[in-house]
Parts: C-alpha cells; structure tokens; sequence
C-alpha cells in the first residue's frame, strides 16, 4: 500500500483557495489546511474557511494567530477605507491600499513550517496572477523564487529527501476559469467568503475589488453567484 | 540634513544579535528591533532582547507573537529534552532537535513586512555560517535565496524605490572573533542570553550546543563570560 502524500494548502475561504485545495484533493492528496486570523476586519473569513476545510474533506485544518496589526498599514487590517467601485485598469495599474506587507511570504513561511513537521513535499496556494488585484507577492517569478529559497531553507530540502514545491494550479487562469473549474468540482460556493468589506451580517459590499473581480468572474462565465444578493 | 536610513534588526538577545544589532546602529541605521515570543521554553531571552535594545539605544523594539508549537517538534518549543554536552563534530554534522522548522524563514517574513512598513531597505540578521550547530537556513545560499524572494515580493521591490538587502555581517565568523568585536564595540555582554535551557533563575545550563559554542568563543578569544558560572 502506498502512503497517501500530503499537501499543506493556504485556506482564506475565498472562491481561490476553495478551489485550490479542491484539486489537490482531486490529485490525491490528504490535505492540511493552513488559515490566518490576522488582524483582519471580519471573522466571518475564518468560519468560511472552517466550513470549506470540512465539506472538502481536510485532513486537518489549523488556523495559526498572527498580529499583523503590528506593522499596520493596509486597509484589510486597519481603519483605513476599502477602495469601492474601481474599474479594472486602475486594479490592474496599482497596488491597492488592500495590500498587507509581505503577506504571502509569512503565509507561505508557517505553511513551509507544517509542511516540514508533517513531512509534506506540495504546499498549495491559490494566488492568481491575472485578475489578482496588484498584488506584487501573486506573481509566478515570486512564487518561483519562494520555492528555491524554501528548498535551501529546510531540514528535507538540505538533505535532499524532499524536493518541496509551492503548488499554483490558478496562477493563470482568469476569475471566469476559475468559476468554470469550481463548477465542474461540484464546489458549494454558498460556503466561500470573497469580500473584503463585508455588512455586519457577513453579506458582500458587492463595490471592493475582491466583489468586483468575484462578480466579473461569475458572469464572464455565465453562472449566478449563490451570494450574489 | 539626510535622513538616518533605517534598518529592521532581528534580535534574540543572544551575543550573535546583539552584535549585529550593534554594528547596525555603528553604521548608522536607526535600529528597530524585532524579536518574537514563539514558544520557546523560557521568557529570559526575551528579557535580555528588550535590555539589549534599550542598551543600544534602538529606534523601537517590537515583540512578534507566533505559535511555533502549533507545528510541534523541537526541543526550543516542546517536551523534547535539549541535548548536552555534544562534541563539536556532532554538532556540524547534524541537524539537531533544536531546530525549529522554519523558524528564520518566518523571523526574517516579519522582518520583511516591518521594514516595508517603515521604509527600511536593510534587514540585519546575526545568523552564523561557521559555529552555527548546524541548522540549514544559516547558510549563505539561503540568505540570498531569501533576499531574491524578498525583492519580489514587496511593493518597494517591485516600483525598484529599494532594493531590500538582508545584511548578515557575522555570518562568515567565528564564535571567538564575534566575542572579540563585541569587546571591541564595548558591549555589556552581561545582557545577553545563550542558554537553550537554562535554571530557574535563568542561569545558563552550560552544557547545551549554545552554552557550549558560546564557552568555545570566549576562551578562544581569551576573554571572561560576564555570564560563566
């Protein structure tokens, strides 16, 4: 019998990282899912992604707390105000007051740290290169670049027993493919959490980028968003 | 009148960091020093990094708090007996219990998000290549795997406002010539913390890899330990 490998997987809740670790699981893997409470301004991410991480079948589900209020300075973990309404060039031109410092890189460092105590070799993310909101840590020569220094940085990558690889299955694909895919998954989208700024009973502002590009998505791929209000 | 560049120093309170941290502030950074309370056994080296920073008159000291015990394993976070008394050949053969997975990797991410947040280009780190009890991401090829990746990873590296160096001025030392420029640099090395396990009191144990290295430096430097029994 050959041991099933296991997968650490980034889990926000959001349609991404749903979908995400969707596939790992369709590759085989037995998937741990790795979720931050960060300071950020709803919880109701957090029990989005609870709920995904069970009705995906997790192998395991650990939500690790970091402060990252500490270094302040974005919108998603302070008081400064969600941009609303902004058309795309402009997402796509700069980076937004959304943007958390260095983000990526600590959710990738805890997610290379389980990933080494479990013995895991794949670490999946759902970062997504095309409609990705300008972020600088989304793009395939960061995520290549991670992989290389997470290789030299580890126990197993040092004693060649594991090569690790930073596993980006949506990093090319558009919003609508990605709402195409998580289709044909048969995904509950109804559990996922994409919006930044949500109403203090969890539902979409439906105006931040993340709604925007959410909205775009579900209907450049011509499916009803079962939040959609 | 030039503004004082500034520079995110990573900070154990151990003789390592705070000699970095010192030749940091000799170069003229205005120092911020960052430490983290990550379950490790013992609260004193936090102690002796918030003396230590005071002493050397950091700009600011920030605690990090992280749960490195969610993903288990090492002797620094867990149940597992510290070792004693190692030879030195042991020590640079193998990757010791003490490891904690990843832990520079998450050490130097935060460091990378303050610095952002501050405007800091320099990140400075007292890791060490030669008497370094052979943990992987202490190694020169990590270092600057992990400063390639970190200048894709920011806003600031990808405007090109700053390139982001990760300064590692005692890397290629030896434990005795540390000791040596700290005596140099006239730094009180009565604050500073080794000990992996030590006493109640907060004593040094003596015996652990770290009181062995830090023995091992001062007689070859031919100076007393402020902190020897």
């Amino acid at each position: 019998m050959t041991a099933v490998p296991r997968a650490v997987c980034l889990l926000s809740g959001g349609l991404d990282s749903t979908t995400c670790l969707a596939l790992a699981r369709r590759d085989g893997f037995a998937c741990y899912a790795l979720s931050f409470d960060y300071g950020q301004r709803h919880r109701i991410e957090l029990e989005a992604a609870a709920s995904v991480a069970k009705a995906l079948g997790a192998a395991g589900h650990q939500v690790v707390h970091i402060d990252l209020r500490t270094f302040g300075q974005s919108a998603l973990t302070s008081d400064i105000p969600v941009p609303k309404g902004r058309p795309d060039a402009e997402m796509a031109a700069e980076i937004p007051v959304t943007y958390v410092p260095a983000r990526n890189t600590i959710f990738l460092s805890f997610a290379l740290a389980w990933a080494e105590v479990l013995g895991a070799a794949d670490i999946f993310t759902g970062v997504n290169a095309l409609d990705y909101s300008g972020y600088p840590d989304c793009r395939p020569e960061y995520i290549e670049a991670f992989e290389r220094m997470a290789n030299l940085a580890t126990k197993a990558g040092v004693t060649g027993q594991t090569r690790l690889r930073i596993r980006t299955p949506l990093i090319e694909l558009t919003k609508a493919d990605i709402v195409r895919l998580a289709v044909e998954l048969r995904l509950d989208l109804s559990l996922t959490h994409s919006c930044y700024d949500p109403d203090p009973a969890g539902r979409p502002c439906g105006q931040c980028d993340s709604c925007l590009l959410r909205k775009k998505g579900f209907a450049e791929a011509g499916v009803a968003d079962p939040l959609a209000r």
